[in-house]
């Protein structure tokens, strides 16, 4: 008896939480899929599974991928790099099981997938074997400054993307060197950040998102915050654009 | 008699391409939009406004903005400055006449519309006075490194979005700088962006995509690109992630 032809393997792009700024596609993708692969902090379901809840059907099989190690933990220490790589291969030896039996698999992406996201690990050890397509979603900075209404690079500019965990003279060089920026990861950092914005001459119009793409969230001018600690998802927006038409927007 | 509430503008983002990649909330805009606004060169009918057709009802207003001027130009010249300013104010007046009576407007922009897009001309000119919603989108740039399967940026990695038209020393020093890379404006650049990329060692592992979202697109590694002109809607792709497991992407 001949085998049947192995299942797809789909990195499905959520967007940035507003399950209305899911595509077309990623819908498509999940009313097609046999298996929906997501990951999640222990004890948590996972902001992407949330994201698609109105899409899952009732007969489609559910695969959490569970995360061993907590975000807090040192990234840079053997212990962690072994335990992260582990659980990415075993992670996709559980998804290379479903395909090879001819199921196809939604691997849920918060943001877009191969833009800081999880499933480009398993992208790497999948993609060589099985038929695999990612479908592009849009990311948290998109929706944060589109929540925000500040455009933040035209014509020639160039946009920096950072995290907020580089050195206080990296940030600084950066972003002198910079028009536009994005800075993610601000948390514990933010005291840092707004030192290196104050150093290159751009804490003025530099906007603080927290949660942006939640209903919790909150948008300010980074020279309000209070300076406390930041969470894990929040942003800092940098506009370039040196050509705008000046006090225009309110 | 009083007056109708005014209208809502919304910037749509409709995504780099495929119909398939425009977001819930874009389509949900577009039904409930009595005017459908979106920027065309002359005698063309705009990629945004082809992207949209599945979903523009029958008796819904067309208002096509069409560019004075054309991207050849010298964008420095101020006779090109003067006739893009006041387009966008003519732009800006037109759509604001709508939203007075009452109209929801619906403003086309390809990709992201505070991404480099147009549509942010016409935000800095209405949303001080109109209700204004900006609908984020997925970017040209995310659709590029999806059908390309490349992963490009990832834990603590800078990604910086360069234009091909920065000088070739200003191109080596921000490439040198950087983790990954997405480089705009390629056309006539290209043999420049390729020397940038040699001189910092990172022309092995740059991908060239052209009309990366479009049934016509091309992949492929940029050492292997004759240095032909490339058209206008090409990118390189410099992938970053420092840590990535060698020799594991097909």
């Amino acid at each position: 008896m001949a085998g049947k032809p192995p299942g797809k393997v789909f990195g499905v792009g959520t967007g940035p939480g507003d399950p209305d700024l899911l595509t077309l596609k990623a819908v498509k993708a999940l009313n097609g899929a046999d298996v929906l692969a997501f990951f999640a902090k222990r004890g948590a379901r996972g902001n992407g599974r949330t994201i698609v809840e109105a899409h899952v059907r009732a007969d489609i099989l559910e695969l959490p991928l569970v995360y061993p190690v907590t975000v807090e933990e040192d990234k840079e220490s053997d212990s962690y790099k072994r335990a992260i790589d582990g659980f990415f291969d075993e992670s996709a030896a559980r998804i290379a099981l479903h395909l090879q039996a001819g199921r196809n698999v939604a691997v849920l992406s918060e943001g877009d997938p191969l833009f800081y996201g999880s499933y480009m690990h398993l992208h790497l050890r999948l993609a060589p074997h099985f038929p695999a397509e990612v479908i592009p979603g849009v990311t948290a900075m998109s929706g944060c400054w589109s929540l925000a209404g500040l455009p933040l690079v035209q014509g020639d500019d160039i946009l920096s993307v950072l995290p907020g965990t580089l050195a206080e003279e990296v940030l600084v060089t950066r972003l002198a060197g910079t028009d536009g920026a994005v800075i993610m990861k601000v948390g514990r950092n933010l005291p840092k950040i707004r030192r290196a914005l104050e150093a290159v001459g751009k804490l003025d119009g530099a906007i603080y998102v927290e949660r942006g793409t939640m209903p919790t969230g909150a948008v300010m001018p980074l020279g309000d915050h209070d300076g406390s600690p930041a969470p894990y998802f929040s942003l800092v927006l940098v506009p370039g654009w040196k050509g705008r038409p000046q006090g225009s927007l309110a």
